[in-house]
């Protein structure tokens, strides 16, 4: 459903009449969604060709911007790789107010597929050290999940027969939106395109006693990282680093926290990893969890098929993945 | 070079008065090559514009597949998705003995650049378990490295500041043809495209001392992955499992074993690593290391500028990367 050809005099999202007035409120002067406030995401049309598409979320509509100017790219890999000209381009169509597709008509996919690297960090939050009487960390601890792991926003959860403990971990996850090595702490948030929540899904009897416990394995079981809902650009937080975060099992909060609980920032984090690998655009980030997950409960407590999970973060969104 | 307009009456390689005897003895009845004998190569014309081109390699000359026919991709990882499609088309290239250009003229880069997964194998030789006094593992131990660690069969190895224990591993790899999830042992060859050489660079002191034991850091540094020279196709090799593999240093013999010291084969790999994650084309799998390493020699040696590293497996070929 695109409206370039329609020369609306009024505003398309007052005509869907389905925009809250609170939306609204979020319009920016120089169009629909300023810069500071874009959630960008990938979606497929759900009655078309199923083709990955990069778009702009605007509550109850997505701005389809390969339908807005069609050299725009399918991915979102390929759309930070545009760098400003991607991220002008969807200015551009925001405020020209076309090309918007009710959500309804679509199926959001997590906001990065296939990107070149998922790099995980362990033991990153004060409270789930404490939680576990394990000493705070020096430095970063660097693990990772092929990309294969990532899933979508609503998509489920897939329970390996080969694990017995799975459990969950909500987690701040940044993406990368341009490539660096050697990059200063001070300039660092320059190249983080935006942030999102995920899943660090974990199969602890995997990352723990087997594999020579390295926790590749348990940690990358295809479907376990959900990612999204949709990259809320960098420069749409405040600060993302004083953030409710919370994870929710069949409604029951399991973790609640805060993002001030970070031993290593965003900042320090794309520093250190760009000191050993050259960061490139859709990069994903996994900056670690809150205490609250299931293996420290007493008993302990693990995903068991029907078990629906939330992970959430103030000002960024919530995903829900159902286990299956 | 391309010779599709010219209707050469003579084989073109006899044209060029390059190819040895020894090579023109293993031309097919079918062509240039048989399907058996195929060497796939990525590489970039040197006068060109530098585009990425999968070729067939015929010892002086590579075959450009996209030059014989443009709908043949750019790259291994998209050309080996298009399953067998790609390789009829490359087998009629051959047959046709057109679109040939001197290896003089093209730079060889890693036969696989950009793949979801660099899978890697610890502990995976009985000879390399002995030297350092380990138990031989009962189930693989699988880490990783990121794709940007990939560098060309005769590209530099960048000797990090943040290391000083950086040692080679000569080692077997493989890459992934199609796309598989639980793919049984009895049927994962056929999940093989082939196999090519790979030095599984590790900086020690990363791998084995910081980062809470974790490998994926002190393996994954930039240039840490030489891979190539070509991906010797499955059917190629007799025997994958029984053939010498060497690394010399400055022309020294460090590592000296053959593949049939293995502990976990292909098979039982491919099988092992589809339980966890779906593997799809251009996966990359490094199978682990003979002994030899610079870290249990008596002193440890480790690499230095200006060192040359060559790894070599008979019937695959040869890598040879200088450190600066």
């Amino acid at each position: 459903m695109c409206f370039q050809q329609m020369r609306l005099l009024v505003h398309p999202l007052l005509l869907w009449g389905r925009i809250s007035r609170r939306q609204l409120t979020h319009v920016g002067r120089r169009g629909l969604a300023s810069r500071d406030t874009m959630r960008l995401v990938q979606f497929c049309h759900l009655n078309k060709e199923r083709e990955v598409r990069v778009g702009v979320d605007l509550g109850q509509g997505i701005v389809d911007l390969k339908s807005f100017d069609s050299s725009v790219p399918s991915t979102m890999r390929e759309f930070l790789e545009t760098g400003h000209r991607g991220m002008e381009c969807a200015q551009r169509a925001l405020s020209s107010g076309l090309c918007m597709v009710p959500s309804s008509e679509v199926g959001l996919l997590s906001p990065v597929t296939g990107p070149e690297k998922v790099v995980c960090v362990g033991m990153n939050y004060r409270d789930h050290c404490l939680e576990q009487n394990a000493p705070i960390p020096k430095e970063p601890i660097i693990f990772s999940k092929f990309p294969s792991a990532i899933t979508g926003p609503f998509d489920d959860i897939l329970l390996p027969d080969k694990s017995k403990e799975v459990d969950w971990e909500v987690e701040l996850a940044f993406v990368i939106g341009r490539r660096g090595k050697h990059i200063k702490e001070e300039e660092a948030l320059s190249y983080v395109a935006g942030f999102t929540v995920a899943n660090d899904v974990s199969a602890r009897d995997w990352q723990m006693h087997r594999n020579g416990k390295q926790w590749l394995l348990g940690k990358t079981f295809d479907s376990f990282c959900p990612l999204g809902p949709a990259l809320v650009t960098t420069a749409a937080l405040k600060d993302p680093h004083n953030l409710g975060i919370r994870c929710r099992v069949n409604g029951s909060v399991v973790q609640e926290s805060n993002t001030d609980q970070m031993i290593f920032r965003t900042e320090k984090l794309v520093a250190w990893v760009s000191q050993f690998v050259t960061l490139c655009p859709g990069d994903v980030f996994l900056t670690g969890t809150p205490p609250g997950v299931g293996l420290f409960r007493n008993p302990p407590v693990f995903l068991k098929k029907g078990d629906v999970v939330e992970c959430e973060i103030d000002n960024i969104g919530a995903i829900r993945n159902t286990v299956i």
